[in-house]
């Protein structure tokens, strides 16, 4: 399981940072938030295909977070993708999604589904799989804005030492029950649950981008393993920051410090900025446990 | 003068070859030739401004070609672009120019022009300036696809040594008329204008691309300093060539050969072809003087 950072910037890119992607391997399958111009070509850099990738996350209609999502439907329909693509986003995600097609001329004969998720800043269940949930919430910003949190559920595993001490071998169709938390019989004895199995613990990562400060996104992150935060002002821009519907840096370590997250990892970093240094010091004096994204870094968790 | 590639690949780009955009800076002001998705970031890497292009010829609307266009809009938007801008392309330009705009929500304060040019396989000119002339054709492809040729006119200068024998010292009214061509008369002595300037020649760039073979290209190309001229595909994979309307190595040599191009530089290099030599030899083979485009290779004219 990774997470690749494909693009870090804002809208103009840089030769350092593409526009904002960000890539989520969790093993059977894999999430694309965001997909700004050139992700694509970012994804043949990180040697990411695109026929793995099963849903598609928009935050919203800015240029810097969408105008990948033509070539790379363009691409997926060369490749013969033989599977269904879900692509969620703000309010008029669909409508938006047919006039690009129409405009460049995308014929697509894979299946795609779109989702319009109407943002509230109450957090809402978008996806409940056996194994994950996504969440999303409304963010602030100057158009409809989504942010997306993905929760790997923690799973009962098997001590497979301990049952073996039963004379139980794996696979077995008894193990289903114990799996599922239930205590079994075996030749005449009880296996407990509890003392056959362990928790796999879940992971919690919430990809916050493109929003003011404001404290309902701590809530929804609330004890992420990892955050994604926008950042994309230093401390020194708090009023153009807000004005615009961003962050600073110190906002960003605010909201993680407030969630207490483990990890905090700030992104959408504007071109101004050229030493990441700074910034990054700046969100360190909050929140000590951060990182700054740049292009192609990846995480492997 | 110069002539930056920016992109030299396909559909589907690779970590050396993004798509097709190809910068032209003739002095006062810069050209663009298509703009595929990243374009603008590789014009970033190349540390080209937006400001400088004053038009952009856009060969068609399939996404390799322009899917940078709306990114490149919207960044020149939020450059404050003081001037207008022209843009050239086939049919159906304007209605998915403002198509695209209302699928990213692009407003646009400054002035655009577009300009639709009905393909023939006559050419057309399509520009003609004091000092240039921009030229259109139809190529051979399964949407309305344009070739364009840059002629920079020969320019008539003065010889300044020479007028300054006659105690003429530039800049001087009386050297206009020289300057077009016609003798004067300088305190009593006529200075005839063949022996006081001289012809500064012009130039000739054509720009033949996404096109399967066709012997009308080599007519337009006729006679070029430079020919840009697409190469899908190597000599082995004919028919896929002419199939899907492009060119294979050996055909762009023939353009060449048959035009009497001075210089060919291929480009357009699909993704599948990994090394560059062996296309360029084949071309080589047709046509001598051939150089293979790579990314952000820079040529001074």
């Amino acid at each position: 399981m990774k997470l690749v950072f494909l693009g870090t910037g804002t809208a103009f890119p840089t030769p350092e940072r593409n526009h904002s992607g960000t890539y989520i391997d969790i093993g059977p399958e894999a999430f694309l938030f965001d997909c700004g111009e050139g992700t694509q070509r970012q994804m043949a850099i990180a040697k990411i295909g695109s026929s793995k990738i099963t849903k598609i996350f928009i935050s919203h209609w800015h240029g810097d977070h969408v105008l990948g999502l033509a070539g790379l439907m363009q691409s997926m329909q060369m490749s013969n993708r033989p599977h269904e693509i879900h692509i969620y986003g703000p309010e008029e995600t669909k409508h938006r999604f047919e006039l690009m097609r129409k405009t460049f001329g995308i014929g697509l004969s894979f299946h795609y589904i779109i989702i319009e998720v109407k943002g509230t800043t109450k957090p809402q269940k978008i996806i409940d799989e056996a194994d994950y949930e996504i969440w999303a919430v409304k963010t602030i910003h100057p158009v409809p804005c989504l942010a997306f949190k993905y929760i790997k559920k923690p799973l009962r595993r098997i001590d497979i030492g301990y049952v073996s001490k039963f004379g139980i071998k794996a696979p077995h169709p008894i193990l289903k029950k114990l799996a599922d938390g239930k205590n079994i019989k075996w030749e005449g004895k009880v296996i407990k649950a509890k003392d056959a199995t362990y928790i796999k613990p879940g992971i919690k990562i919430s990809y916050v981008i493109d929003s003011a400060y404001s404290k309902h996104l701590s809530a929804f992150a609330k004890e992420s393993d990892i955050l994604i935060c926008e950042s994309t002002f230093g401390a020194d821009m708090q009023d153009a920051a807000t004005l615009k519907g961003h962050m600073t840096t110190k906002e960003a370590g605010k909201i993680a410090k407030d969630a207490q997250v483990k990890e905090l990892i700030i992104t959408h970093i504007s071109q101004r900025y050229k030493d990441p240094i700074t910034l990054l010091k700046e969100a360190k004096s909050v929140f000590p446990n951060t990182k700054i994204a740049h292009d192609l870094m990846e995480i492997k968790f």
